[in-house]
């Protein structure tokens, strides 16, 4: 499987594979041509006389501030970023030979221009931390998997998928043990599911506090993930009478534990081991990870190495005192697994700058645990008037949509709102909504499940700040 | 926008992020617990008691050889593979404490144990290659974006975007430069779509060459894809009367053309600066190629720099002594643009070696150039049977679908076929069929355009191989 060498490799495909290199190599010492050959207008703001028949307007003005900021940033850098290779850049690449295909093939890796990575949310300890992806920089609606969010509570394993296995015994007909190998012998399924941690905004209960979508919202990335389903472990093991809760273990040093219930487990739980067409990556639970779509995102353990079915959940720690909401009586809400429906804009976004007015493209992104999203809409006026927003895809269940809106800013002091509403008709609340039901007790009011809508102030300068409005 | 620190960081978030660790500190020096809790047996192979309740019955033996065999192998390894880091493995990850996120978050790469990497075809020259997606090994529908295929003419470019631009001219009202930050403030799409080299499976007409679906199939590649559409473009420059043809020239060495009908440009042409959720990768385009949804992959002009709209092709190169199909007649096809509908099984596929009879889940991919994947067939008799197969996700556009099929393989001989049908009712034609319409001239036979049923013959010691049947 390893030796991919063509079997009997045929002459005649030698000698054509040299003809088209002969007829390449004459191309590229190819006919000089006029390098201006047109007379074209730089960039794309309207002339007086063209402004009538254009659909977007757009603002003079530098928009470097706005857009491709890093890229047009990284440009002096002289260190590759993290995730590139640095090579030198040509005066003109038309007249350089490019770089060659590696060897063997190779793996690739990003450009050294693109220099975007997570936030660590500054806690003392860099063992137990978060880090943010950075949505307003996600081109589309998948996370790249160097940028999806990590929050750890005993640093990152560093596991051998030869020695991992996957245990799965309690109230079972047959305990058993499954290596990496055994897994990957049952049919798997494909789905796309965004993970939220149930802590996304944890700062923002009271007052505006961090300045960036990132920080705001960027406990949140959506995956492509791969894997098998529990409910086809669940078939091969038996289950016995009173099976109604499973606690999923993990191999990292926390060895964090979490209850889901039977139900679940049996309607959409995968034990995944693929993410974005190759395996987990490390932060992600290499090599397995438990996926509950729609769920919070402590419960999709990591580094998954056991499951064990019971009658009652186990109340470990991170669902009694960690992972449940205080509410005003001194109540507490536990086993809130749904993450409900929410959205956030992302461009333009806090600490962004707009050069003038014009037309903008607002984008964002919306996600409910409950299902599909329906429907987003979009306010510029801080939820005094709605607008449909476009999606720019078909929604999944359980998974984040991209939608846009094309805005017109005049130039005056605007508030930018978005509002989801999913398939079950729940519609995303206002803060003051929220509170209303919720409280605001925790050191940071209500700590968890903070999914209510965001607003980002613009002022006439054309900053772009967070607000509570 | 890149100073991500918290505006007016509050005390009592502090305090709460500080009790938070010092909860986790005393959490990881937490209870000793007994390791091996439950009485389990070993792997997933059946005990004579159980065979009558199970769904999935399975061989006994080894199963290295089948699934997982790159991460096997690679244990051994002591040096970190492409795009991966290397740690130190403990013999116990949850009595060590894990690894620490980066101190600015970071950009993730894969695991030390994950090694897959391209194939290159064995040219003479590196810089005119071909490096080929290892199908078998995708975990899911979308490649990742590091082993994505390639195929250059002149090498990878290294191109700076902040100098990139750009330039639309011809039979156009005015002629336009835009450079990358224009292009974003753009309305932008995302869609999933394949891409496929015509040459894909060039070797493969007169007899079955390479052993591995990677080498016979690999030139395809699916991403998801971020831009702005071309008909946007198109509305901010305005068309003159008679634009029928667009030429786009991509910046590298080649400067690689090709003529595209207008008809298509504005129908789903997309200028893409985004894959899998961020930049395009340098191999790829960066930092912008076209997007061609279902057109043949040499079209999908990387490096783009250019487009001249006129009322003709302009008979490049490209489109003249390559990328043509020469017929029986001594006549060639011309712009034979559309990729047509096509599936392969890449598990089990060539090269690999099945354990012994038992149940296995026969996975693959099936595409069309011309929408979407209606339904796939799979036979396990060389054709004289077809079964449906499942497919794994709504199927999209001009994109790939997985699909599947539960197949308990008795141990005697098998050809392993799969068959697509798309939403036109084009049906994959069987090799024979295709060479009665197209002819097998040409120094591999017809060269481009192979979209023919593969065949995977199984033998009784389960050596799975390449075959024409």
């Amino acid at each position: 499987m390893s030796d991919n060498r063509p079997v009997q490799y045929d002459e005649k495909a030698r000698r054509m594979a040299d003809d088209i290199i002969a007829v390449e190599a004459r191309h590229i010492r190819r006919r000089k041509r006029e390098e201006e050959d047109c007379d074209c207008k730089d960039g794309m703001f309207p002339t007086a006389g063209m402004a009538n028949r254009r659909k977007f307007l757009f603002a003079a003005g530098s928009l470097a501030g706005v857009v491709g900021s890093s890229t047009l940033g990284a440009a002096a850098e002289t260190k590759a970023p993290p995730g590139a290779v640095r090579f030198d850049v040509p005066a003109d690449p038309t007249k350089e030979q490019g770089r060659a295909v590696a060897a063997d093939g190779g793996y690739g890796s990003r450009s050294q221009f693109e220099t975007e990575v997570r936030w660590r949310f500054p806690t003392p300890n860099d063992i137990t931390s978060w880090s943010m992806t950075p949505l307003d920089k996600v081109l589309g609606n998948l996370t790249p998997s160097g940028l999806h969010f990590e929050r750890h509570h005993g640093g990152i394993p560093t596991i051998d998928p030869a020695r991992h296995a996957l245990v799965v015994h309690g109230t079972v007909d047959v305990a058993k043990k499954f290596s990496m190998a055994d897994l990957k012998r049952f049919p798997s399924v494909t789905r796309k599911h965004f993970i939220e941690c149930s802590g996304n905004g944890l700062t923002e209960w009271n007052k505006p506090t961090l300045k960036t979508v990132q920080g705001t919202h960027g406990l949140l990335s959506t995956s492509e993930w791969t894997g098998v389903q529990f409910s086809t472990i669940a078939r091969e093991l038996g289950l016995k009478d009173g099976a109604a809760w499973v606690l999923a273990e993990g191999a990292d040093a926390a060895v964090m534990t979490r209850s889901i219930p039977m139900e679940k487990m049996l309607k959409d739980a995968i034990i995944a081991y693929g993410q974005n067409g190759e395996a987990l990556r490390p932060e992600q639970g290499y090599p397995i990870r438990l996926l509950l779509p729609g769920y919070e995102g402590n419960t999709h353990i990591k580094w998954l190495r056991r499951l064990e079915v019971s009658d009652k959940p186990f109340m470990t720690r991170e669902e009694t005192s960690k992972y449940t909401d205080l509410l005003a009586d001194g109540k507490a809400r536990m086993f809130s697994l749904d993450m409900d429906a929410k959205s956030v804009i992302t461009f333009p976004s806090g600490d962004m700058k707009l050069p003038g007015a014009g037309f903008y493209d607002i984008q964002g992104f919306a996600w409910s645990g409950r299902g599909r999203i329906q429907s987003v809409d979009v306010s510029v006026d801080g939820g005094k008037t709605w607008y449909p927003a476009r999606l720019q895809s078909m929604p999944e269940p359980m998974c984040t949509v991209r939608f846009s809106f094309p805005w017109v800013w005049d130039g005056k002091p605007a508030v930018l709102q978005s509002r989801s509403t999913d398939e079950t008709g729940y519609v995303q609340p206002t803060l003051k909504q929220l509170i209303a039901i919720r409280g605001s007790n925790g050191p940071f009011g209500s700590v968890y499940h903070l999914n209510a809508i965001q607003s980002w102030a613009v002022n006439e300068a054309g900053d772009v700040s967070n607000v509570h409005a």
